[in-house]
């Protein structure tokens, strides 16, 4: 049987979709979302606007389509670095610390902070961007569950809870970074918040308290 | 001497303003930034138009100088209410808890969460806005030191550097309550942080060291 004809025209779909959003990730890291016109993401696509449009009805889709994407994308390169043996507490101050780098050098991963910012002060509840915030809490909480199985972090804690509260300390500091410095202050204020994180998630654990006495 | 026919002038000019102000946070903490138009503004004063823009020439301008006026009446109302003989975690947990109320009831106070929340999106490293955070920092690094002078906090937080981060932690905090509940769940959402907090604060104390041998 020949292959289906609509395969390579999905695939090819797909690619101008990525290409799109990859375009859009770096305008919008840049220039923020009321600094790109739809408009010139049309023209930085090099697409007609009709092409552009089958993909993208407007500005707000295409700026939800690239923060999800690269939120997708950041996640997954900071759990794919692996542990190394390192105990969990290691490994969260080592992907809170590659996340400062790599949102401050990518000039696409950027858009995560700078459009997150922008998107979180202009979405409401309900909405798809608030809906985003569950792969970022999911993994949190994994991490915290799996410090609280290792017997690294204090068993009081409540994974869920513990999440969206570190969540929201990441993404204040994210705020506060691109208002005093357009985040070039990331990585200072990452080491700030972890010299209270870590303290916050050992006080207490078996462990802590093994090497106390 | 008579009094100077300028002091009841300028003492109606204060007056105008603050009503102004007044009625501003109110218009900004229902509607948002972008909800409310300049000419929403001066309807709403009952002023004429040039008398209104005599004392603000923008609606940035309104913004700037509501959040500012209610920033600082929050933090007075919540430094103000005394420790009543309390050690510092306490008051720390009870001034967050109080906040948390205050702005979830009060309708000009909780422009400081939302406009908060909207300026930072939208302003500049080194604008008027940015500024605006050491009071909040300041407030935080003072009741820090107190904790430390005490015995009740660690003696090895940095207290500027933990104040930033304290800060990042409530302003992150802010955003989410307002993107998932419009500020519905932040009593709830402060002590998830408070949860967190009161341990990295503590943790290694002299008390907490005391209490534990």
């Amino acid at each position: 049987m020949p292959p289906s004809p609509i395969r390579p025209r999905q695939a090819r779909a797909e690619r101008t979709r990525s290409l799109i959003i990859e375009t859009a990730a770096r305008a919008f890291a840049k220039h923020g979302f009321d600094g790109v016109s739809l408009n010139d993401l049309v023209v930085a696509s090099g697409m007609s606007k009709g092409a552009f449009y089958f993909h993208f009805p407007g500005k707000e889709q295409v700026a939800l389509a690239a923060f999800r994407a690269k939120q997708q994308e950041l996640i997954d390169r900071l759990m794919a670095d692996g542990d190394g043996g390192a105990g969990v507490a290691d490994q969260v101050t080592a992907i809170l610390r590659r996340r400062a780098e790599l949102v401050s050098s990518d000039p696409s991963l950027r858009c995560v902070i700078r459009l997150g910012s922008e998107l979180r002060a202009r979405s409401d509840p309900g909405s798809e961007f608030a809906s985003f915030q569950d792969l970022a809490t999911d993994t949190i909480g994994e991490l915290i569950r799996r410090g609280i199985r290792a017997g690294e972090f204090s068993n009081r804690l409540d994974p869920e809870a513990s999440a969206r509260a570190i969540f929201a300390w990441i993404v204040g500091m994210d705020s506060l970074s691109l208002l005093d410095s357009a985040g070039k202050d990331l990585a200072r204020r990452t080491d700030e918040v972890l010299a209270l994180l870590m303290p916050a998630l050992t006080a207490g654990s078996s462990r802590s308290t093994r090497r106390r006495h």
